[in-house]
Order: structure tokens, then sequence, then C-alpha cells
């Protein structure tokens, strides 16, 4: 009998949270059922939308569990159990991260082809990371070639994507923040026309530097003063998607909100909060059109990679925390 | 010679305005050049957009002169001049209000027909104030028969329409909030499924009992708390079309904003601003409708009307009170 070791939710966080929050369990190694599959672990996303399900609220996914197993995006081997035409040796992508052993419905996992990209690629660059940034720039903010962007987390995985396909589909001008020297530099050197730290002083002040005549598209990875800057920035007809609010995640007060919202009106402002999951449609397109722009060399990832399952909590702390450069991951 | 009077400028209020801020001022009454039209104005609009316009801050339209008249939409007669296939006896529309002689040019100028509506229609639920509604409704929140609409301000002009248009329209549920007992009976007379007084208690409250299941179209007037009870009650991809934050147009501090806007992103919610002026492709179909249920006797609408060019700063200051019932007019 192998052992499996897994994390669970011991406790709420209230604000930030804690490794306290956090257990490490060990389990067995499931047996699979009919149409089920144990999947050996290779990778496990951690993400800011997970702090949200860490509350005791009603949201878009039921939060997390306590004492029960957290999980989210993993890439793995079958080891055993078969169905849907999936069965030992293949690669699959599931939802059941969090853990060294997965036991997942063969209709809940999607084969993936690990000789086309490494596979944590599929939990990036190609996975969930990918269509978010590919779908809240093209169809939810319907950026047109020759308009200026402005994309905060710039570093994040999300935002890296985000200010890359904004020039590889022709964006005039395309500006990032981040939370340190390095990432503004890694911003640059992605190709971006401006970076700046937002520590160094009023985001407003310094996207108006950056962007001197304003944006038409503001990704919002942020919230708060980098919304309350952009709405500022936006122009006749702007439009912002809003994919996250990290700098509200772990507020135990209302957040400071955007004192400007009365813009919207003269200026005709779209703000669009979306998920993922709504663009599916999206997914054939956009994994055609990133591989060729990966296979190319014009587009480039990060990966920050932490080692084990036990190291995961402090993986997802340092993501809140920002410590990461583009995505996030755990390598089981 | 004739007196013209007209309504200047004296002053920029800081926050509410007063009547030191206006200065009544005789001229004389032009006499038309070519092309031009001297109309004598019958009506003219009193609208709360004209109190950003007293501020000296860049807008989607230039900030009132000093020392000079306002304007703003009125109707009246045509008594000198020609163009345009314009003349003397014709009634027009046009831009120049807060005087009781208007020099118009006359392609600034349109024809309308006495017969089929009172003139003063053509200020309100057959002009900009009715386009607003129906472009706001159904164009930029794109409201679908069997959903529920909540409106703010809903006894002004454009509220009022709103609310029934939705009806008209189809809407399961029509909640409207207003500024005191007798405005909320108006409501529940024009067929408003609910509607609850702003002063009687937190407004996310009254709207949560009138609502219980929540909303998917919100059509902001008044911006600010309303708007924060708004967003908690949106349902899944519902829409706010934000037409203005009276709330917010006396302040001198920044106001409080929602502290929800988190909720954009796992609703996946939209919030659009917008102006009637980019609506104008709606107007044949719009005067069409409109016309239809009034002559139906299935669209009903208020007008306080107050009298005379030296009444018109206090039509305007009772405006900003919420002192009108339905379309605040000036009539000269």
């Amino acid at each position: 009998m192998t052992v499996n070791r897994e994390i669970h939710l011991a406790s709420r966080p209230e604000g930030w949270p804690t490794a306290d929050n956090f257990r490490l369990v060990e389990t067995e190694v499931p047996t699979p059922g009919p149409g089920q599959l144990v999947v050996r672990n290779q990778f496990m996303s951690v993400d800011p939308y997970m702090r949200g399900r860490m509350n005791d609220v009603k949201s878009y996914v039921p939060p997390f569990a306590l004492d029960a197993p957290l999980d989210g995006g993993a890439v793995g081997e079958v080891v055993a159990g078969e169905g849907n035409g999936i069965g030992p040796g293949d690669t699959v992508l599931h939802g059941l991260g969090w853990r060294e052993y997965a036991l997942v419905d063969a209709r809940g996992a999607r084969r993936v082809d690990p000789t086309i990209a490494p596979v944590s690629a599929y939990l990036g660059v190609l996975g969930m990371t990918g269509l978010t940034a590919y779908a809240g720039l093209l169809d939810v903010a319907a950026m047109q070639p020759g308009e200026s962007v402005f994309v905060s987390g710039a570093a994040g995985a999300v935002g890296s994507m985000v200010g890359q396909i904004a020039k590889l589909k022709g964006a005039a001008l395309v500006v990032g923040s981040a939370g340190s020297p390095a990432k503004v530099e890694r911003l640059r050197a992605l190709g971006f026309d401006a970076a700046f730290d937002y520590h160094d002083g009023p985001v407003a002040d310094q996207l108006r530097a950056a962007a001197p005549k304003g944006i038409d598209v503001y990704f919002d990875n942020v919230g708060g003063e980098h919304l309350e800057a952009a709405i500022g920035a936006l122009r006749l007809h702007g439009r912002a998607a809003i994919c996250g609010m990290i700098a509200q995640y772990n507020a135990t007060e209302p957040p400071a909100a955007p004192r400007n919202l009365a813009q919207l009106i003269g200026k005709r402002l779209t703000l669009r909060g979306f998920l993922v999951g709504d663009h599916g449609h999206l997914r054939d397109q956009f994994v055609q059109e990133v591989a060729g722009w990966l296979r190319e060399g014009r587009l480039s990832y990060d990966e920050t990679v932490v080692d084990g399952i036990a190291a995961a909590p402090d993986a997802f702390l340092g993501l809140l925390r920002g410590d990461n450069l583009g995505k996030m991951l755990v390598r089981l």
C-alpha cells in the first residue's frame, strides 16, 4: 500500500492566510472503480481565486470544506483505472490537485500531449491561465489593433500573457504594473512598452507617465487603486475586463473602491467581470494560436516551481504575496 | 425692439448650487443672419447633467462659460429667419434654452409636429429624456422579457419611463426607488411592481425585500449606495446601465463608492456608462414605439412645470433636490 499525501483546509483564514490554516494528511492511494482513474499528479496549480473559496461564502464555486482536501488544476499520469478512452500511461489534466494521487472520474479528465509542450504548460500558458488572458483581452475587452492596453499584476501568469498577446494582436501601447524592480525588468524583456512598480508612487501618476494619451483597455487583476487609476486613464468607449482583485482577497474591511465611477457615463466606459469557464468556446482557437506563437518563439512564459506536496501551502501564500514570476506551480 | 431675458452663470457652484450662482440678464432679441432662426422659446428643459457643466472640468461636453447664457434643450416657435426648410410659424426643438429668444443655426434645429403631442413632450417623453430611458434599458442593458429590473430615481423623467417601458417589454418584475411617499405612490400607479422610499432604510435591505430573488438589470440614475445595493442584488450575467449619479453631483468630497465591485467577477456583471447621444440610430424606432404607446394610453408621463425665465434657476435647484415628479420644465 502506497501512502498518499494531501493538503486539507484546517481552518478558514481571517485576512491573510497562514500555514496554520492548512494540514498535511496521509491517506491511502485510492483504488479506482468503474470509469475512474488514479492519477499520480506531477504538477498542481495554485491560483489567486482559491483564496475566495477558503471563505465560507456563497460564490460562483462552493467554498472549500474544512478538514477535507483542497482542489484545483493538476496534471499527472494515469497509473490505474480506465474510462472515457483514457488509461494507464496517459497524461491528463483534471481538477483534483493538492494531493499526490487523485481519484478522478474519467469524464472529468482531459488527455494532454506531453510531446507538444512540457506537461506543466497545460496548467499555464496552454491551460486555464492562458485562456483567461486570451478570452479576457480579446473577447471580454474586445481589444482592437492600434489600441492601448494597461494590465495590472502584469508579471503574474495571466498578466504576462495579456501583455504579450496584446502586442501580438497589434496593440499600439502595452503598459504593465508589477510589485518589484525585477518584475518590471522582466516585463520590459517580454516586450511591454512600459512597466512600473506600483510601490514607486501613486498608480494614477505612473500610469499617466507611461500612457499620457490614455488607454482603451484595462485588464484588472488587482482592483482598488489600480482600478481607480485605470478608470481615470480610460478613453472614450474604453473597456475594463475584470479578472481578479487580488488587492482585496485578504482584506478584512470593505476595500477602498474607485471613487471615480461617474466617469463611466461621460466616457461611456464598460466594466465587465468574467470567469474563464464562460469562454470555453474559444479553447480550440486559443490552443491553436498560442501553440503557434510558442513554436515560433514569439511568446514566453515564466514558471515559479516549488517542490513537494508539503510545500504547497507555502506556494499559495507566496502567490498571494507576489513572490512568483509567472505561473506558480507545485511539482509533486 | 423687444427685450430678451436670459440666465447667465454668474459663478461656479461649490457643492450645492444656490440662486447666487445665476444671474438674469436683459439683452435684445437677436436679428437672424442667413441660415439662422430666431425662436421664441415656449419650454426649456432643466436636466441633472447640467450640474456637471457648471464645474470647470473637462468632460464630454465643455463646461458652461461664466457670464454667458447657459444652454440646454428647448422648444419654441420660429418668429424670424429661415433655413434648412424651416421658417416662421414652425415649431422647433433645439439646444439653446435658458433664454426667451434664441438665435439658432437652422441646421441645429429640428421641426416637431405640435399636433401629434404637446410641444413640451418633445423635451420629455418623445425627446432626449425618453430616448435615454429607451436606449439605456433596451440597448445598453439589453433587457429581455422575463427579466427583473431595478431603477433608481424612478419618479424622475427618465426613471418613470424606464419602469414603464420595462413592463411594456415584458419584464417579470420592475422595482423603483424614489425620495418621497408621494413619489412611491405614483410609481405604483404607473405599474411598477414594487417601489420604496430610499429614506426608509438601507437601499440593499429594501431592494432585497422587493426583489428577493435578485435582479437582472439595474438602471442607475443615482450612484453611491444605490449602485452598491444593485451590484449586490444583480444575478449571474446581470447588467447595469449607468445613466447618472445624481447623488454625487453636488458632493465636495469623493463619493462613497460601491465596496462590492469584486462581485463583478463571480457574477460576470457588466457596468456600462452611456450617453443618449450615442444612440441616435434608435430614434426612429423609439419615436414610433413610444408614440404608439402614448396613443394607446399605455404610457403615462408626468411634468412639473414652473413659469417664467426668472424661475429657471429655481427649477434647476428643485430638480437637484428632487422636487419634481417626472420631467422638470420651465414654461416661457
